[in-house]
């Protein structure tokens, strides 16, 4: 927990949507805010500072991946985080509590922590409650996550139950250590039921952290299981602490979510979709695979003044992205960066000007238009 | 041939070396110049603005790769390479001669020009002397390249002869078009002996084109036989063109071809090592994925202000080729593209000052010495 009082504030509201500002030590986070997911210390095919030029306060990067490789102690004699990858901004890591999803029978976990083979070099390594959270602080995270037991939808109640009652040991575990000048946020699971999901939300609200995230959602369940849960934790969530929704990254998925009264927001879906040629606009998602963007002289979104559109043509990237030259996952990373972190500025606009829903509706029916007319 | 004249001048020589300026429609690349290769209109990981910070007046791109991926017609419709890859300096085109000696036994070839398949569609294609010029044209290049038959080192006295002589009938052909502002340049052939070779330059000399390239060369041959067929061929070339060697791309190759009376040079190589995870420095080549990079804070090479050099560590950039991560070519080629750039730049100022044979002394000195001390 961290040791400055104040790091969140809020200074408007707009139903239960909040308008606020997170301080680290690298600086304000203007919520609500959407994170660039830099899993290996890197926004995969972009430089640091074409990230912060599409708007980013804030990036998000993986402890679990990181501590892989190149390693914490590395990063800590390169001088932290920051310096290594050349951030200015603030920098969320995550503990790898999602990777015991992703990475599934690969782990083995018990209360003390998880065990599990390196994929790099077989070596057996453990990730424990507090030696996950001294090594993001090792590594100089502003906001460090604990390490969490996400199921994903489908689990059985029992197991659900297991894995939420390990999640709240652990967060009690983490809770001791005295993290400094950096954040550090609790992670509700609690599985996809509502009663659960609130229970757990209370425990975790009730350890006193500087944040909470909503983690163990966009595994599998359909929208409206997600919002419910939400909805049910939030409700047991205090006002003044800044909440995360992590892996949430659709245009909509986002407003939803705003309006619900969440802060912050990161997903690999803007630059997972660049690199397979996928495009995001106000009006749904383009494929540049596709032939009818051969001949198309336009920029991908009208208006857009992100590195892509202001030089390049459909058509020329089109063809990068089929002759698989490196600019193209570069150029449509950052337009898909550009088009979220213009999403969020206007969601933060509208919430001072008590517009969300207006703005809800506007994007709805825009995305309701299909992405070309 | 070009309407206009004067477009190459040189105002000061250094022995044979000389400092001149080429005018193309889109501005004047400073002699001698390195050329980086944007085969598919790109270079490639790099955006246009980033090529020209490292130096670069003039790229290369490829009319025979071009013609076949998007498409001449689709590059004319789109404004012309220039607008189509957002590169506002000079184009010079190469017209895939070349990919007769790479694509070897893909290519069925006579006098009327060449016939082979596409490998995207399985079409065949035809390239002619007049079609090759005709598209270069239609793309927009500034610097067009006539169609040659070069041939590897080794190949028989008969066939080199038989390609020379087709180059010849070629560039006559190619001679006969009107390229209005665009530049012609004729390509000499005549294999490795020294005599064919002076006679070929002599011939194309005579056909009265904007500028010479030495083609046929760094195809397998031994560098002193390339040194002796480069001074066979300048002997017979008339001092107010520019002379352009094809594919010469290392320090110490561009260096000696400059004091041999070379002025421009393109090569694939900054880029392509790049690729592999190697760095040019004035000391010789670092390879990052070399563990003894892992924990070296250091930049690539100390002073150099490229992209790379001004923010990130050899360790980071290790880390990032390493991780498969697409920012490590992007750094990597552009460091290398710098590296080149400063290069031709000091190469220039040597010519000024007539000290290019110190320089070329200093740099074989450094290198000399090895990439680490």
């Amino acid at each position: 927990m961290s040791a400055l009082p104040q790091r969140f504030t809020i200074s408007s509201r707009d139903g239960r949507a909040r308008r606020g500002t997170l301080r680290t030590v690298h600086g304000k986070v203007q919520t609500p805010a959407f994170m660039p997911v830099g899993t290996h210390a890197t926004v995969k095919a972009c430089d640091p500072e074409e990230v912060a030029q599409a708007g980013a306060e804030m990036l998000l990067a993986n402890f679990y991946h990181l501590s892989l490789r190149p390693g914490v102690e590395l990063i800590a004699e390169m001088g932290g985080l920051h310096r290594f990858m050349g951030w200015k901004g603030s920098i969320l890591t995550d503990s790898g509590g999602y990777q015991l999803v992703s990475l599934g029978e690969l782990v083995d976990l018990d209360d003390s922590g998880v065990t599990f083979r390196s994929p790099y070099d077989g070596d057996t390594i453990q990730l424990t409650p507090q030696g996950v959270v001294e090594g993001q602080l090792k590594m100089g995270s502003d906001v460090i996550m604990v390490l969490d037991h996400p199921i994903p939808f489908g689990t059985s109640p029992v197991l659900s139950e297991v894995a939420t009652r390990r999640t709240h040991l652990w967060a009690e575990q983490c809770r001791q250590i005295d993290t400094g000048e950096a954040l550090l946020f609790g992670i509700v699971q609690g599985g996809f039921e509502v009663g659960p999901r609130a229970e757990s939300a209370e425990w975790i609200a009730g350890l006193g952290f500087d944040g909470i995230a909503l983690g163990g959602l966009v595994l599998g369940e359909p929208p409206q299981v997600r919002q419910h849960a939400i909805d049910a934790c939030v409700e047991h969530l205090p006002e003044h602490l800044p909440r995360y929704v992590m892996g949430l990254g659709t245009d909509l998925d986002l407003l939803d979510a705003v309006a619900r009264g969440v802060d912050l927001f990161d997903c690999v879906l803007p630059t997972r979709l660049a690199r397979t040629g996928t495009v995001l606009t106000d009006r749904g998602r383009l494929s540049l695979r596709q032939a009818r963007f051969r001949r198309d002289g336009a920029q991908l979104e009208e208006g857009c003044e992100c590195p892509a559109c202001a030089r390049f043509s459909r058509a020329y990237l089109r063809h990068l992205y089929v002759a698989g030259e490196i600019l193209a996952p570069r150029m449509l990373s950052l337009h898909n960066l550009w088009h979220l972190g213009r999403l969020m500025a206007e969601v933060r606009h509208a919430i001072e000007a008590d517009q969300l829903q207006a703005l809800l509706e506007t994007r709805r029916r825009l995305l309701g238009q299909g992405a070309e007319i």
